[in-house]
């Protein structure tokens, strides 16, 4: 089950009311922004979302996959969806999800997920896509190749440094095994010998927290959205290096869980941009104040943070989002 | 409804037994060739024939459209469908009958269209494409835009020089019509004078028809054959500036139809190359020959000729090409 934690663009040309309705059953269970399909915003959009779904015609999709798609491992999820609602297609990143997408949408629009693929009984997870799920980087990516190889043969694969696996698919094995010859290792630091060649090294990415709270917001609420936020990614609050908000009672929350604060000032927030954001709702807009909640979470993390968690409400009372190093 | 002149590639990835399937039903009705999926060839198949068929997972279908889409004026007719032949999808050319050509195979294989585009009422039928049905050359382009503007406001645009119309979208009127401000004029030759923006002349294509007959042919055979090709395209023996083949018994069909006839020797035929021909059938090639109508045609046609009907088989005895100029 893939949790599409950088959110799903809804994107629409003229149906707005139809983009709307799929907007409002895709937003109760991933983040997800609206937008009216925009040149200028397309390329944007392409590179921060985890997946695009599209409300037009088919053509129009496919001609603008074509200016933006660039390879397997980098495009996001593409599904186009009819302006009636009657076909939910999966286009791009059916190994990678969107195929169990189209079809949750489906079930709840009473649509026809459109599946082309073959059944998906002989792919693997690439190490790619495991350490995208275990919210780490690659540190030596030339051994990626060996790795993905030996598990499309069925190799078995020993993934060592984690508690859990997530679900995948391939012949991965957690911890120590006496067959394996290939491994995923995840380390805490760089100083672990990275010569083996069957062996791809994985970075904890460390995880900054950003909070936006309403002022009705008690401590244990803000505790639980933490949480909750953290149990969207399935890492648990040892990953977490700083949490940072606007609000002084965060400052509380983050005492009680014995993580550093950072307070926040609305002049940072104000004068702070990064292409990911995202876009403040209409409310917002009007009162002339942006998000804080990704922004802060951005700032914690320093200049190289990106987005790893999109905000999420928790309670209409507080958004939480996560930043990543 | 349009005829598919210049052919149906049918191409498939892995599913050869389904792409057959759905072969033999598209032959029956258009001239249609099975290719397995070549990067190699799919540049000249991309200008080559009018649809492409795709016959494998959509993803794989857009990263190739990608790869060779232009533009909507010159792109074929794309659709996709999946390797079980559930989905018939049309992804390029919906404007220009994908839309219909899905439904059609569709209804055979019982499979579901996955027609995404709104109902046409509103297209009309661009000036490009009236003169790509009535087999002319758009003389002066730059007049183009004025006249398909115009139909799109939904005004009056008169077709002369024709004896009908083919099916249009648009307010198209045969002949002259006092309120007509804008005009389509089919000309014979180009000494009218043609500096008026509001009309757009088209010249008349030369044809050239190449003919292949087995030896069981009969004259009479070849002539229905020829009456056969010109009613796909609708157009008369009156377009028809040559009859060509290697076979001496066609000569008596161009006497008796009073078109010159000219004769191909075989080779000729075997040192021809251009690469919008049809791939030779396995029996052919086996016997180390090339099939001779689109040959012959082209020939006929000079250094300039483009094909305007792929070759059309006959009662399996006769196969009818057509060039133009």
């Amino acid at each position: 089950m893939i949790y599409w934690r950088r959110g799903i663009a809804v994107i629409y040309a003229t149906a707005e009311d139809s983009a709307r309705k799929l907007w409002n059953i895709i937003k109760k269970e991933y983040p997800s922004v609206l937008f009216k399909y925009d040149d200028n915003l397309l390329g944007k959009i392409w590179n921060c979302y985890d997946a695009l779904v599209f409300v037009m015609a088919l053509g129009g999709v496919v001609r603008t996959v074509c200016k933006y798609a660039k390879s397997k491992d980098v495009d996001p999820s593409v599904i186009a969806v009819d302006d009636s609602l009657k076909f939910v297609i999966p286009l791009l990143g059916s190994h990678w999800g969107s195929n169990q997408l189209a079809s949750e949408i489906s079930r709840i629009l009473n649509a026809t997920p459109v599946i082309t693929t073959a059944s998906e009984i002989n792919q693997v997870t690439s190490v790619e896509e495991l350490a995208n799920l275990l919210i780490c980087k690659v540190i030596n990516v030339n051994a990626i190749v060996r790795v993905t190889s030996a598990l499309i043969r069925g190799e078995k694969v020993c993934v060592e440094g984690v508690n859990s696996l997530p679900v995948v698919k391939g012949n991965y094995v957690l911890g120590k095994d006496a067959e394996c010859k290939y491994f995923v290792k995840v380390i805490k630091d760089g100083n672990e010998n990275m010569g083996d060649d069957n062996t791809v090294y994985l970075r904890p990415l460390k995880l900054y927290v950003g909070i936006g709270a309403k002022k009705e917001a008690s401590v244990e609420e803000i505790k639980e959205a933490i949480y909750f936020a953290l149990g969207q990614l399935k890492v648990g609050l040892d990953r977490v290096l700083k949490i940072a908000s606007v609000r002084e009672v965060v400052e509380e929350v983050s005492k009680s869980l014995n993580i550093p604060f950072q307070k926040i000032d609305w002049e940072t927030i104000n004068s702070f941009n990064d292409e990911c954001l995202t876009p403040p709702s209409e409310k917002l807009e009007e009162l002339g104040i942006k998000g804080v909640a990704e922004i802060s979470a951005f700032i914690a993390g320093g200049p190289s943070a990106k987005l790893i968690l999109r905000k999420i409400s928790y309670k209409s009372k507080i958004t939480v989002a996560i930043a990543g190093v």
